[in-house]
């Protein structure tokens, strides 16, 4: 099995309120020049954008949650795709009566508090490569 | 944007029975004098306290299960506060139909088992300040 | 309170589809010689195989979703178990309605895609040894 093995360092930041979350952390590992990294984050947000992959079509079902909800967890990397960082990252958020709700991230998702770790990869990681068989993005396995 | 990178090293330990999670967390950082961490946790729990934070009223409201759930996930950070480490935390629990909850972990929350990984810093990490727009203590931005 | 703290190196790499989860990830350990580890994993399954350990009869519940879901988190570590890298992991995964089910990763949990990153420590880890007081096998706390 193909694997990407290297020392790490690590980084703490946090997102200011109204960025919005997956435009702030991949804006964050371009500034830093991350080619690699794991990430988690938690916090809580003002509106969460977020969805479900069909694996037989092959397409995202989009499901918004316009209000209030606590990161609970966030994980995900960073690794390059079409020559940038691009940043792949699952959310679990929860409401008022504490049930969660969690898929893969998307676009419009706005920040009130966003607690980032990036693990980044000194060295060579994986590099995202059309798949066919899966219809997504992905690393190579071999 | 302001961040702290370091390099880290790890520790994995378990909290024994009985012991309330976040005050064991807390105790465990302090003990090991660390002013700069990631927390990861999982295990599961006799009953846990939680909560979610208000944006508008900038108050927590809690919630309490008195009961058995699995840790499916729990992260978050130690960095420092008022001089001491400060341990801020996310938990996911299930319960027996598997059913999810979550949010901030708060104290009341009593461990069966807990198998903790923190990721320290070994050099200097963010400091919380009271934040007013936010109502909460938190990390720098710039 | 026993503690054990190492560098790491980590290592990021993709499940195939159709990979046992809980036997990749081992498979995964075993080929890299890691007796010590935390783990993190994102991606979707075809099937979730899951548990719920009751701490009264000290047996597991084993919950099945036989369909598509997300891996929201999966979180957990390989440690040593009578002579072998033993993996624990668990799991929140999220159906195409964003609701979130957690628990003990089990097998019979067929992956569609796994992206995982294992942190594997250089130095000594803990072992597992059977616990009278929980049913489980744990590492030690003193």
């Amino acid at each position: 099995m193909r694997a990407f093995t290297s020392e790490t360092s690590s980084t703490l930041l946090r997102l200011p309120p109204g960025t919005d979350l997956l435009d702030g952390l991949t804006s964050a590992a371009k500034d830093r020049e991350i080619t690699a990294a794991w990430v988690n984050v938690i916090g809580a947000v003002r509106k969460l954008t977020f969805g479900f992959y069909d694996q037989e079509t092959k397409e995202y079902t989009t499901l918004t949650h316009d209000g209030e909800l606590e990161i609970a967890s966030a994980m995900g990397n960073v690794s390059m795709k079409d020559g940038d960082p691009f940043v792949h990252l699952h959310v679990v958020c929860s409401g008022t009566d504490g049930r969660a709700i969690g898929g893969h991230l998307m676009p419009g998702t706005e920040v009130f508090v966003a607690e980032v770790l990036f693990q980044t990869f000194r060295g060579e990681g994986p590099v995202r490569e059309q798949d066919e068989d899966t219809g997504l993005a992905l690393w190579p396995t071999d």
